[in-house]
């Protein structure tokens, strides 16, 4: 199939959550001390909330940005392309770069809403986190039906509140919680502890994937103090073995049959190698360690659970059947470093030269389709018009050019960035 | 090739060191303060030095017994194959095992030598390093010439005092040395400081590989106290690609281009994955990091550099021209758990029924041969008389049946030893 004719949903991009955001959805006693946004004196946007500053509003929102300016951080909202926070621009930008639908994970409040849990007034935490699954659910995603597949924010710090919100927000449509990929890491009871298990017994219940994307652990690959960022960048993707690694051997897949998670950002290459290796450990060491699947290996119970993501990924799409093909869904990441957006259709074409197209239909959208319950052929959207070039012929015109955005904070900002990472690894 | 036909070197197995090694090595003034074994009331053996007790002696030698009693560690000697601690009968394991030749890591000392480097008496440190290394390459390696490829701990806390013990044993033959996958886990100074040049510098002058293996970097991958030990089974060998990326990325590939690296027990079959997330990191980033390989790819680079090492691996073995057909070599793990001894060659032929033979050739003995400039083909041994069939027919006879050395101390070891790793997680 060539790059015109694809079908793309992205199943892990982000929002740069805009000023504002909170107005509408907060209730009227908490007004006062919702997050807000403010500009520092060197011109920075920070994000406020609790006393406490959030200095990172974009993590790393460089699309559109020449490479030699990538760095870590852009730190104000004129850094940044509008499409990264304001829905209308956004669309453009999925049209132009020929993405049909999107699945944004949160910006400021990290991956699983931990700035929000660190607050100790915890019916002002919960007010927040409803009001930002709100704004995501009706505002961001229902501004234009079908084209953004609606993600919440769990309630991290209660698996009871977690699963009533997770029942709400299905409610509204929502079948996808972020989630981290090591709640022991954050200060909360592991994955192998019955706390959660009422969270589990709702995303069953309500049909919803428990996305848990890279970096959500709050641990950084960083290997010493003095190292390249470059091998943490190399690291960082891999990370995710190892939830996927803890939750395949945990009780949580034993007890709950249904109970589904996707590895975002995860990549795929490492898949087969990976699904090798447990086989492996199952026969050399099950007879002592007491794993128990009930005749299945651990490659087909991990096939019943996990959804793995690939931005690119050629071993991966080689070796897609040793994967399973109904494990594999593309994303574009956009707007960070490792996006090749505008561009992805043609980069996944070329990558997939050789793949089937009931294959390649599968990974750039029917999978995350049927995964996250999501249609995005509504409201006279079909196939035929679904298609990248389509999509691209709706917003002709629409500027997608490379242009520095370079204020002169940014190279300060990259210099301030990686000291913290020293300071984290040496913590 | 079938299974009787291969020729098979092992770049990764294991010496139990037995008592008395140091006897014939250690100079006179220190005989009293060298290692040694001694029996506690419950009949495990341990090995004291400097005050301090080592109860693993064996570091999970678990050959020939039934699975159900893998668990973690045998603790005594009568616990434990014969062949793990003497020389003659672990040559007839390998012949018994089809292995022409094999390399062996140390056990007590931990993989770096990391227990000696803690004593505070650096003189005294330095002469059980060099008895040690002594014993190795005279004695266990040198009884039987061609069957062990000799391999010397590294001088751990002093660079330049390094740099010599390598010269020192590379006047020896020896063209091997263990060293940890991150001395700054360690508390040494990290991959990426001029401290080591030294060393760097001695191995490139002598030709001496720096073998890296699983576990080295005094880490585990636990993730979290209550996770089942299956969880740090699976992740242990991808840990290694931490190191991997550690190095390529680092200025000892620049500074020193003939260095090489082998990530022992490390797998392969993600490193195709690993190589194209290098490329993709250095395309998408070098631009504002900074790294340059001079024109270079990184996955060219890390085929100068690397050899990477297997104990079975079907995707590895399928993906082969993808990592580098001159930079794979199979290994055994003879003692440990993950090991196939003794039917090895076996596992080896199914997993590789398609690979031609010079491709085989080169994964089973020839790469062996060529990074660690290692000869097996001395003393009358031809590759004739080098195959599994032939040296199976040479040891007939010899009793490599599973059984039971269980003596009751076994399942409380296993107790014991799941503490201290939930202990470690927490620490």
């Amino acid at each position: 199939m060539n790059a015109e004719e694809l079908i793309m949903i992205s199943v892990d991009d982000h929002v740069v959550e805009p000023p504002g955001m909170f107005e509408a959805h907060i209730p009227e006693r908490y007004r006062d001390q919702a997050p807000r946004v403010r500009t520092t004196k060197d011109g920075s946007d920070v994000w406020t909330f609790n006393g406490k500053t959030i200095p990172n509003i974009g993590l790393n929102a460089v699309a559109g940005r020449p490479k030699e300016e990538y760095g870590i951080e852009p730190t104000a909202f004129d850094e940044i392309r509008p499409g990264t926070y304001d829905i209308h621009e956004r669309i453009k930008d999925m049209s132009a770069g020929g993405i049909l639908a999107s699945m944004n994970f949160p910006s400021f409040p990290g991956f699983s809403g931990r700035v929000f849990a660190a607050t100790e007034d915890k019916d002002l935490a919960l007010a927040v986190v409803r009001a930002y699954n709100d704004w995501h659910i009706d505002e961001w995603a229902g501004t234009y039906p079908g084209r953004i597949i609606p993600m919440a924010l769990p309630v991290l710090w209660d698996a009871e509140l977690c699963a009533e919100e997770v029942r709400r927000v299905a409610a509204k449509g929502c079948h996808s919680i972020t989630f981290t990929e090591n709640p022991a890491t954050l200060g909360y009871p592991s994955f192998h502890n019955e706390y959660w298990d009422p969270l589990w017994r709702a995303v069953c219940d309500e049909d919803v994937v428990v996305s848990i994307h890279l970096g959500s652990s709050g641990q950084l690959s960083v290997t010493a103090p003095d190292a390249p960022i470059d091998v943490m960048i190399t690291l960082q993707p891999m990370n995710v073995c190892q939830a996927a690694a803890d939750l395949l051997w945990s009780r949580v897949i034993k007890k709950f049959p249904n109970i589904k998670f996707a590895l975002s950002e995860g990549g795929t290459g490492w898949i087969p190698y990976f699904l090798d290796r447990l086989d492996r450990t199952y026969d050399m060491h099950h007879l002592w360690t007491g794993q128990d699947f009930g005749g299945k290996l651990p490659s087909e119970v991990f096939r019943e659970h996990f959804l793995t993501c690939f931005i690119s990924d050629p071993v991966g799409v080689q070796l897609r059947n040793l994967i399973g093909i109904d494990n594999i869904a593309w994303e574009c990441d956009y707007p960070h470093s490792d996006s090749s957006w505008p561009n992805a259709p043609e980069e996944l074409a070329e990558v997939a030269a050789d793949v089937p197209d009931d294959d390649l239909n599968k990974i750039t959208y029917q999978n995350a389709m049927r995964w996250y319950s999501f249609d995005p052929f509504v409201g006279g959207r079909t196939k035929d018009n679904g298609t990248v070039a389509a999509l691209r012929a709706e917003v002709a015109g629409h500027d997608v050019s490379i242009r520095s955005y370079d204020k002169g904070r940014f190279q300060k900002q990259v210099g301030i960035e990686m000291g913290k990472l020293a300071e984290q690894a040496t913590a």
